[in-house]
């Protein structure tokens, strides 16, 4: 069962730019912005109050992000929806007939794991899940 | 300064249609579905913790969610921020430079006052705010 909207992210051309003006829209600052050179892209996270808002920008045209502002400009690019138990919810999803990006969560970042759902099953929203990392 | 995502607005073309789809997705049911004929569309949303998603479907082809999936398809439509004083964050925002959609708030559903920002200020994303009503 899905918890709550983790975060969404926006795809920019400029992160360092769009942390300027959504400083500015949020009345806050973010943390830092990130370059992730394994995934092409430079990200920066505003926390909100039980979710956040991520900036993403990609590097250099061959990536899924810069692809996705070439052929539809800068805006909402997906939704991250936090989960208890993601093995168990792609196992329902892919029964129920979702296509899935990853049939198999993936390391995401500070130990979650992490699978896109394919937005075709989705009304058109790229949609990410989340397993936070078990406290134990 | 903005606190939280209050909900994200997915454009859809047949709203009792994506409820079931979103249901099986969310793993929880949504409360109903309301048709607002004031503003052309019928809505339906999912409480999650601390925010909500909104299906919104146009009613007829003579409004702006029934262009909006004319013109780019199904898929996030906007986001709706919640904020303290919503208008003085309007003046920050215009005194800023954010292209205003409402200048001024206007009534929004149970009590409950917004806005919304112009998309070409924001990175291409349709920003709506809301303030919720006082409690006084």
């Amino acid at each position: 069962m899905v918890r709550r909207i983790e975060h969404i992210a926006i795809a920019v051309k400029d992160v360092e730019t769009s942390v300027r003006l959504f400083e500015t829209l949020l009345g806050k600052s973010c943390g830092s912005i990130e370059t992730l050179p394994d995934e092409r892209v430079k990200v920066a996270f505003f926390e909100l109050d039980g979710g956040r808002i991520e900036l993403v920008e990609g590097i250099g045209s061959d990536n899924p992000t810069s692809k996705f502002i070439e052929r539809r400009g800068e805006g909402l690019h997906h939704i991250c929806l936090e989960v208890e138990d993601l093995p168990e919810t792609l196992r329902l999803l892919h029964a129920a007939g979702f296509p899935l990006i990853d049939t198999a969560p993936k390391p995401g970042s500070s130990g979650t794991r992490v699978a896109f759902l394919h937005p075709k099953g989705c009304n058109g929203v790229l949609i990410e899940l989340v397993e936070q990392p078990s406290e134990a």
